[in-house]
């Protein structure tokens, strides 16, 4: 209930702190007898670790992930799958900088008031390293799933757009730059826009799309689980997300009914997509693509005015390694919560065949 | 679990379609002891229902409703609320025109895909009459929070749109016109935007933006279930629903931290709030805030091409009668998922006090 | 979560009290395309319902069940199954003798200090009443499972045991006797004692016993939800029940190993079934078999001592129309509580299947 | 989904199988700021397990404890708390005995027959070593309800009954002796009795009872959630349990209500306590009181007729080192899980106060 878990059939409940011995989690539901590709389950872990990149925080964490359960030769029983991620980058540093003191939108302040106790060496539970879990677990979904494809990129850096539909990309070139912009020319100013800032000690927000082919018709369940509820659920649970929009979005609702109705083609695919490959909650074979918005990382290498848990005025000062742009990191973040939202309707849709 | 419930201290479960004898459903986890205002449910009732101004649905339906349980001499007695909503206005006209074709844009093509069999004579449980209960709970909801103020009102119709802040309006006259738009000369444009696309039998989307003040801080539980991704869900869950945001939404994802960080005063509220009153998932005590985008309706008074469920190619021409545009009576949906949401925390949040 | 839902997959949740105007309920989960026999589920209804012999109460209660959704044109549709049953013999009369007194071995007390407030008509949801709506749900869980055969009988009434195992009776001739006993020497003398002790104003126990045939192998989840531990908890949340074993039960505590362990034949069957047909919480395939207890009613036609709601001692005289043992009446709530526990298990146990 | 949770509020997830390399879990929903006594909890894991005695498994398992978050400094956080508990006992031996065989009366032909897959290095996810977890989540929520005391006692071994009831013994002595009946006598008999089986080669059932006592009134939800049927779930669930009963169990089926209910005094205590502290599914301020009765171990040390996993004849000879009896080691899991369920309730409870 304290808000841990994911999923109904498909479940992933997560622990652990940023600077505690370890952060793990338990997959509950995941079919037996997939042969699971240990190897595929490390790159995606790769793809969202630090320090992987000129762009990106450069904190080392190897992010190797321990399985203690629920796989038997190589093959799920069944059975949980428990597993943790050793964190070895936390030092006994001083933490005096941020230990009396709110850093400004930072969850520091609310989890003191929610709980009356914070763990102050770092963000603790509000860390993005939580994130880490949901990689992991992702990756064996995406194996449930393994007919579907699953590609979300880079669709915007501060001002910088990638303006090019998605059907005119090729998904294929999203891991052959570090910013994770399948598009050449937008990747470069991209990560030039992040090294700008970086050395400004600013940071900058940023967009992700996301793009899921071969999805069967059906996944979804009416009235409130309805598929993109869940898949916006799934993204505004992820740390630094503003805002989610599937199929026309924002766009569509400045649009009349004569122009975003999707026409049917006899075979039962529309000759237009505005719907995003979802109607009614329920998956229509389409393609279902949407936008995930990113706030700035809010440390910044700046000093601030802020206040200290007996409000006092006090300053803040940036220090450590942090991500100037959190975007390229997401990717595989967005990717594995999309494949989780859609494990898990795909195992409650067997309940439909009697 | 196939998705007609919603909450998990505060529980809504529905059922119902469009031309069955009823719709209705049961709210679990109201606490006891709560004296209702009877008449302010109604009234939210009113503010839904179709045939109450120029410019929506000419359709009748009284939408009173029927308590079964759960209210005794008055007051919420802890059991649950049971209620039932008859469907007075389903005419047993000739469903002919839909019974077997395929209406570009709604679900009845997913429905039959994926449960094989369909109720044809109008949206069935793909429609939005459901949401008539969900108002309901909402005005329970409400009145369980007594002291939070949710407000939602009309921000844009098409291209027509209210650019001043919330902070600037007077969001008691939202109720003042027939759009819900607290501001007297956009209202009026909106109004004619949609007199004017009624006429050419077109529909149009919108935007509905939402504030609730007095929030207390804690609110939110971390991780999964942040606050804003309830919302989120909450909101996405409406029919028609296309994109969320909240607090600096798709426009903090082109900001810089140094920007969009919110200072604290001395009290621990914040100078800004591009966060929209939540951190790390947790309320913060500032007010919440977020925008919702509306398609436009899909039911068009033109001729469409569409196939029927054989897959042949048929023509569609739009009968009956329907909203122009959706925004006027969702505001009322909006606010009731959120009042949903709110409670639902409200609830889980007593657990943190030993 | 106030635990008015039963069911994961497939979900019945209730409302309802005894003197208000309806009890009803929602089932959520069924799957689509059932042709429902709905005379068969009246006939669940019919063997609930008081009035229906000598022995039980004389109350009237026509218990017509009018379905509101989630079935067209005779079929389930996938969406929820909404139902009302009205409340038609609860009488205006004058509850002055149980308003401010606290019946003995009734809920009464835990409820007014549990809520704060009670609807003092009568036994309110506290009220047996509420199973009308578990042998509906049951009758429709029935019908999923089709090939399962779930029969269960009075197999005491006091200190009136049948002694022959089941497999040894007709089931078939449960229904052949008011006291649903099948076995016809037994079955007299237990009308008898109910009568005798009707006569006395006095009241009595029993016991019932389920047997469930054609059962799959695989129903059941390992550690926390095995079979029988939701089997037992569905019994035990019915109104009086004392007790649950399965199998050899009470009877397996004082054995040996070697006497109680069920050798394989080379089909997999097992030559004893002191399991009762559940290993480790899995269905093997044997016959399911189980017994539970029920308390004597609370209700007695004698002067019992007692205390108001102020703590004043008073007197309680039982009046109205009571059972004097409730067991002929909870063969179907029993029956009905096991096809909900297997429906549910039946559609967990399709995620399986890759 | 999967049955590897327990609780709603106070949630216990587990994982992991008895010759993997290590068992876990997570226990979400604890509330903040509680100083856990880890010595306490330490003593709990000692009561059950393996090697304590000579009436006991001989095998040696340190069981202890690896808390990887939700405590920092010695006090809870709020946040899941996360941990594992090492196998270190499993030793690579050869499993041939038993990697095609299925033991009678285990779950191996089950899981093969429901996951297709099993782990046959032992019992796997099957095997009782999963309920060291459960002991250690249990010693957690003790503290959490400091004020109530739940203790459990083995109340018959075999033929070997303790005859006296509850209110005569005096609990403090369970941990005198290592078959845990507080009764020195009847002890000594059991402890002989569990001997002489063991010398025989074979295992012999037994039964415990369990005495709450301060508990609040109010707890328990009403219907599907009572008290003791979420108390029976939890005791069924634990392996080898085969039957439930509290407060009269199965002897009140056999009694009249003139001598079942019972009275009140003018404090709203009762004079007789048949009821076993629940009403209506709710907790009355009195004692609640429960027998478990639990099944021989299906492990023996003689020769057995069997098949394996092709439908072959084979035979089984026991092997290794097994408990003659469960119950002197299933005490602290029986508290355990009544804990659990108490915890849970109590957080539940707290939502009735607006």
């Amino acid at each position: 209930m304290a808000g841990n878990s994911f999923g109904n059939l498909f479940k992933l409940s997560t622990f652990g702190e940023s600077h505690g011995e370890a952060i793990g989690g338990v997959i509950d539901g995941c079919p037996p007898g997939i042969k699971l590709d240990l190897e595929l389950i490390q790159f995606e872990m790769e793809r969202r670790k630090p320090g992987q990149s000129k762009i990106v925080t450069q904190r080392k964490e190897p992010d190797s992930v321990k399985f203690l359960s629920g796989i038997f030769e190589g093959v799920t029983t069944g059975t949980p799958i428990g597993f943790i991620i050793e964190n070895t980058n936390q030092k006994s540093k001083d933490y005096s900088h941020i230990k009396d003191v709110y850093r400004p939108s930072h969850a520091d302040y609310v989890y003191d008031q929610k709980y009356g106790h914070r763990d102050y060496r770092g963000g603790g539970r509000s860390s993005a390293r939580e994130t880490a879990c949901r990689v992991l677990a992702g990756a064996i979904a995406k194996q449930v799933l393994n007919k579907l494809k699953v590609s979300a990129f880079v669709s915007s850096v501060g001002e910088i757009f990638l303006d090019k539909p998605y059907q005119e990309l090729d998904l294929q070139k999203t891991e052959s730059n570090i910013v994770r912009c399948p598009d050449d020319a937008t990747a470069k100013k991209m990560i030039e826009r992040i090294q700008e800032i970086k050395k400004e000690g600013d940071t900058i927000g940023g967009t992700i799309t996301c793009v899921i082919k071969n999805v069967p018709v059906g996944l979804g369940e009416p009235v409130f689980d309805k598929l993109h509820a869940d898949l916006g659920k799934a993204m505004l649970s992820i740390n630094a997300v503003k805002g989610f929009e599937y199929g026309s979005g924002f766009c569509g609702a400045a649009m009349k009914g004569s122009e975003h109705n999707d026409l049917f083609n006899e075979d039962g695919t529309t000759r237009s997509n505005l719907s995003g490959g979802i109607q009614g909650g329920i998956s229509n074979g389409m393609d279902i693509y949407f936008r995930v918005a990113f706030k700035p990382v809010a440390t910044i290498m700046k000093s601030q005015e802020t206040i200290d848990n007996k409000g006092n005025k006090a300053e803040m000062l940036g220090k450590g390694r942090h991500d100037p742009c959190v975007v390229p990191r997401a990717v595989p973040i967005v990717e594995a919560m999309a494949a989780l939202v859609l494990a898990d309707f795909y195992l409650i849709n067997k309940i439909y065949s009697i």
